[in-house]
């Protein structure tokens, strides 16, 4: 399985993602899938996936090969806008599909995959889509300012507690890694090393990346500050009153 | 959907269910999930749902009309273990699929449910089980002292921080009702009024039954104080050092 993450704030954007992969248990391995597409001064796009590791593998390969030949009409790094670059995900989606989809379905195999697609095309605001393995997609808002996917239901109420738009990107990574390491810590399928990636807004440059691994100090400490900080506030809970229990 | 959990502690039993019932948006209802039996001075059982709705009203009914008339050869009443009382669950819902199965999957209808069946028969320690939709069933053991049906996910991580087998049921009561909060504020389909029961070891009696509504005082400070209890946590954490990053 998977889990991702990508939020569209006031600040800017922040990308998070797992790189465990798994057919089963014996067959475990780590992919990286976050990928920046990047021109520098003029756009940043940043990709994360979840599915059919062979399909989100294809689709970032014909994305890339296609940008760096020119070879096709639009490419991923001269589309007018976001909104374009997402159509075009999910038109590459469709693509290898429709090529590997019967071979698959013969044997029972999902092709699905989904993408979160997020990024800054000058002239446009940053912008963030969640594009189905259908390659349709829909856009974040202020008020829903995020998208998960894979594993999401885990980490998904510390977001929610935690995360609006107006939340300052710093807050928003830290978040972030504790929405992981609650995952981590339930669902097996989920694994370090998380790739990180902060956008500042209007910056035009590559991003902040980072990689957390099992020896990163700050996750370390994160995992068990939080560890204590929950069940210290929790000991602090009132307890229920069992004597007007009916 | 649902949202249940069960606990077999060192001190006793803690069940815990919510009681939305929906077959889309448009057809919500309430109904109890939690089901008592029992046999004052001899036997406490208690099983939580979660599935088709009619399949595990079927399943209730049958063990209920059979234990009051007695019309059985055995009865979930006069089992002689709760060992024999998860058996007898068990194939009470497989004489419901067989009954219903065919018509339902030509609907394409699920007859699926689950059940966590625990309580206590004298001559026995406190046992929990977890029943599948095929009637098998698995029982808990003291290094996992709790099984959850329907929309686990949410609210699993913070049962695995806090609940282990030596927490007295107090603590297990609260930390229930933050998961059933924290699962709430994420997902639609589980609902309030939340049935919570405790059963204390040994007690052979009914057990303290307490169903929380919008209006209870102790649930609405609880969702009030984690959140603010939460937030206060996470302010506290260390932020990361992006200028440290690669």
């Amino acid at each position: 399985m998977t889990y991702c993450v990508a939020m569209n704030l006031a600040d800017g954007m922040l990308f998070a993602s797992d790189s465990r992969t798994n057919a089963g248990v014996d067959q475990v391995a780590t992919f990286r899938k976050m990928q920046r597409f990047e021109r520098p001064g003029e756009r940043l796009l940043v990709l994360l996936s979840a599915g059919n590791l062979a399909t989100t593998q294809s689709v970032v390969s014909l994305l890339r090969q296609r940008a760096l030949r020119g070879e096709a009409a639009a490419h991923i790094l001269d589309t007018p806008s976001m909104y374009d670059a997402a159509c075009l995900v999910g038109e590459t989606l469709r693509e290898i599909a429709q090529r590997d989809g019967a071979a698959l379905s013969q044997s029972n195999i999902e092709v699905g995959s989904s993408f979160l697609l997020g990024g800054q095309i000058r002239g446009e605001p940053p912008r963030l889509f969640n594009i189905y393995p259908q390659g349709n997609f829909i856009e974040s808002t202020d008020d829903t300012p995020y998208f998960q996917l894979g594993e999401a239901k885990y980490g998904k109420p510390i977001i929610d507690r935690v995360v609006g738009y107006r939340t300052p990107l710093e807050e928003a990574a830290t978040c972030a890694l504790i929405s992981f390491d609650s995952t981590m810590k339930s669902n097996l399928s989920v694994g370090l090393p998380i790739d990180l990636l902060r956008y500042d807004r209007d910056a035009f440059d590559r991003g902040r990346h980072k990689r957390i691994t099992e020896q990163d100090r700050y996750f370390q400490a994160l995992h068990q500050g939080w560890g204590r900080a929950l069940r210290k506030a929790f000991a602090a809970l009132p307890r229920m009153d069992w004597d007007r229990a009916d």
